[in-house]
């Protein structure tokens, strides 16, 4: 089965408090997009976040001692690191610059996935503004999706994304960090073994192939297509969560 | 723009020899598909492997020393652990089930890529036979698109893809291996930072985004449809090599 990732074209800013599954529904109509079910709604996490006002103006925050130490350590800001600090449970690497962390929402990603790229909040200098990922991405995509379902009466599924740098390759890829009604993880068969030669079970990372693909599609500037329309995803949806996704520590051999 | 994956339904099975452009073309026929400036087809490893002969019956290997001291480490059969140690520069991770290599060719995959599930030889029994990477998948990729451009005119890409795993997230997501005209990683212009308030470059993953989209829509478990037409790639084609997305050693946190 084809499948096609359109982005919406022409949204515009967003804004703490905006409805995005009403900006959604604009944006495809007035693009002529239809939805019908299974289709799947990608989103970056950076317009999520705005909507739900996870801005933050850095002349608020106060770096405890923890923080000014990795400020140090990292070259950074230590009223960022204070906040990196926050939505984290444990760092994992400090090089000046870098700073990895395991999120408390459970991935693994550069400054807890603070963006501070052109946030532009209320006031004050555009530069002392940052903005956190959502405070729970799973649930954002379930209330975006109970939204749309309800005002189109399709069968869809809700995607969250943000882009992560990762070991060994170079380049940021999209990944999923909040999901509803789409597989994170889709089991395949396979067969096994020199020996065994019995069934293997494949576990193919479907939500992230498709936070990948969308990704490409939305570029990393585009503040005008934060979101795309998925249609002919190869897997049946069903609710799921970024949970499915997050390797248990005591299974991961690189931490 | 939108971008649109379609599988090419209905291959045949490769076998050693094969000329995978005609059969590319010929497929795309039957299944009345076009081929346009700026198309990239996608090829899983297995294929090309297996019409480059890459098959080896593990009767035929004799495991040395060090492959004897692996198999135990790993519960591989030595035959296996010898191929991959062959194939692979350098081994950083072992456990019972599990090789993790970096690979002749740069990257970082478990058992060297080679490919023991339901490979079927001439002769043998069925699980004696393994199929081991393309001996140089960016010149795979390369020749492919030779032919393809010099028998329809047009100017194509080419990626060679295989499915890895990945730390910190589970489930194995589509990765390039060999890139002919597809570039490897994208520079996009962002905004730094608090306070400088400069240009920032990000790398963009752009040949692996593309490539977890194209395993998305092939999946694992389909020999029937293992090459994939991708339309709407975002951004200009152009030359590249898989080494533009291998990040170096010196620059790995997470080795």
């Amino acid at each position: 089965m084809t499948l096609t990732l359109t982005p919406l074209p022409d949204l515009p800013l967003i804004r703490p408090g905006d409805n995005l599954a009403d900006i959604l529904l604009t944006g495809l109509a007035a693009a002529n997009l239809t939805l019908v079910d299974e289709d799947i709604l990608i989103l970056t996490q950076k317009i999520v976040s705005k909507a739900e006002g996870r801005l933050v103006n850095l002349k608020d925050v106060i770096p405890g001692q923890a923080a000014v130490e990795l400020a140090e350590r990292s070259s950074k800001d230590p009223r960022l690191a204070e906040l990196i600090l926050r939505e984290s449970r444990k760092v994992l690497r400090v090089r000046s610059g870098t700073i990895i962390v395991e999120h408390r929402l459970g991935f693994i990603c550069a400054s807890a996935g603070i963006d501070h790229s052109n946030v532009k909040g209320e006031g004050g200098k555009p530069e002392d503004w940052v903005l956190l990922l959502p405070e729970d991405p799973d649930r954002s995509a379930a209330e975006i999706r109970a939204k749309l379902e309800a005002k189109t009466g399709t069968h869809l599924g809700v995607l969250i994304i943000d882009s992560h740098g990762r070991p060994w390759r170079l380049g940021t890829v999209g990944v999923a960090i909040g999901l509803s009604g789409v597989p994170g993880i889709v089991d395949e068969r396979g067969w096994e073994d020199l020996f065994g030669y019995h069934l293997k079970i494949t576990l193919v990372g479907a939500a992230d192939e498709l936070a990948a693909a969308a990704s490409l599609v939305i570029g990393q500037a585009a503040e005008g297509t934060p979101i795309v329309r998925a249609r002919g995803f190869p897997y049946p949806l069903r609710e799921s969560s970024l949970t499915e996704i997050i390797r248990p520590e005591e299974q991961d051999l690189f931490r």
